[in-house]
């Protein structure tokens, strides 16, 4: 299936799979700055934002110019605005992944986390880095499944996410304050980081098949994390 | 001056301003339920986010609409684009108001903030009740120099939003580790509120002038916490 079928959005849907090619990359190298100390890594994603932020400036300029030269048909029209949302929550996913490396950078040579929390953060990096891989293929592929799939997994991270707060809960815990601000909101931009992928397979499932999976009921995409 | 010129926009501008009034509430309430612990004001915010949800679904349905029926030149179209972002701005500023009433009914009857934390709190409150009449203004009366004031203003937050940090790292701190958790997801969710009120004045700036302001040079909107 394609979600891109209009020829003359063959230059946004380009520019649309290099941000989300751009945002895996991101990702991964944040995960590499806050679990293994990687400084260079933060390094790259703090610089490499602009260039996403680019990406998101030159689909809206393409869409606006789309919008302008033709006259949009109903399906037309649907691509058009929903390629406009997934750049802004692309942008969005962007952004969180770049303060994940601000803190790794702000903490080193230290980690940001304690001990007792680096399991549930690497099992929620490998959850994002799993999740980035299906934003890029089912955006390259045009696969609905693929969407669905990622809209389905969310609850797992959902789980990860509570587990921290309940470490930091636990009698057992024993971090500084700074490690649990770090914890929290740590957790909080991962959680959104996955929020924002949910969000853009919805509308990967909505561009697909014309139906929209964010008006069925179920879970708050983001949801209370008390 | 008007940021919606076109006849056929008026439907979609009155429900924006809708949404923005909407919003405004939203906040208002979410501080009675954080700092009165009013729990029949964070009931109020809980239940009245569907009906933001709503009004964002209409403005999108009205503005694909807009663009079907009619071939759009460039300055109605900036207009469309920008109305389907602000939209999804207030949308946010909507959920996060949804999320500090949680969190208020969450800890009900007690406060989720320990007693030290009121103050900046309140403070960081006002500011917000000031910024959500700024919105509503700046919407209604189509005024840019309330949206730039918008856009100045919020270095103030920011560095209220760094006091709340302070506060849990100095040593007088004594609250709980829950208590912590809660000072910083909180801190966070207004910070952001504040964040989202910039990113829709800087839009309204574009709309009225043709100049996007988020292309000067100038402090990140959501730079990092740490």
């Amino acid at each position: 299936m394609r979600v891109i079928f209009n020829e003359e959005m063959k230059a946004v849907a380009d520019d649309l799979d290099r941000m989300a090619q751009d945002v895996r990359n991101a990702i991964n190298l944040a995960g590499d700055a806050l679990l293994r100390r990687d400084v260079e890594a933060a390094q790259a994603v703090i610089d490499g934002d602009a260039r996403i932020d680019e990406l998101e400036a030159s689909v809206i300029d393409q869409c606006v110019r789309l919008l302008a030269k033709q006259t949009p048909v109903a399906t037309d029209l649907r691509v058009v605005v929903s390629t406009l949302r997934l750049a802004a929550t692309f942008e969005r996913m962007g952004d969180l992944a770049k303060h994940i490396a601000e803190s790794a950078r702000c903490a080193y040579p230290e980690s940001p986390l304690p001990a007792d929390a680096v399991e549930v953060f690497s099992q929620m990096q490998d959850f994002l880095s799993e999740t980035a891989d299906n934003v890029v293929a089912m955006l390259s592929d045009r696969d609905a499944r693929i969407a669905d799939r990622v809209i389905r997994n969310d609850d797992k991270l959902d789980a990860m996410h509570h587990r921290t707060f309940e470490l930091a809960l636990s009698d057992d815990w024993d971090g500084t304050n700074q490690q649990l601000i770090d914890v929290v909101l740590l957790g909080r931009f991962m959680e959104r980081i996955g929020d924002h992928a949910v969000s853009a397979a919805r509308r990967v499932v909505f561009i697909v098949s014309g139906f929209d999976p964010s008006k069925e009921p179920g879970p708050d995409e983001d949801g209370s994390v008390e």
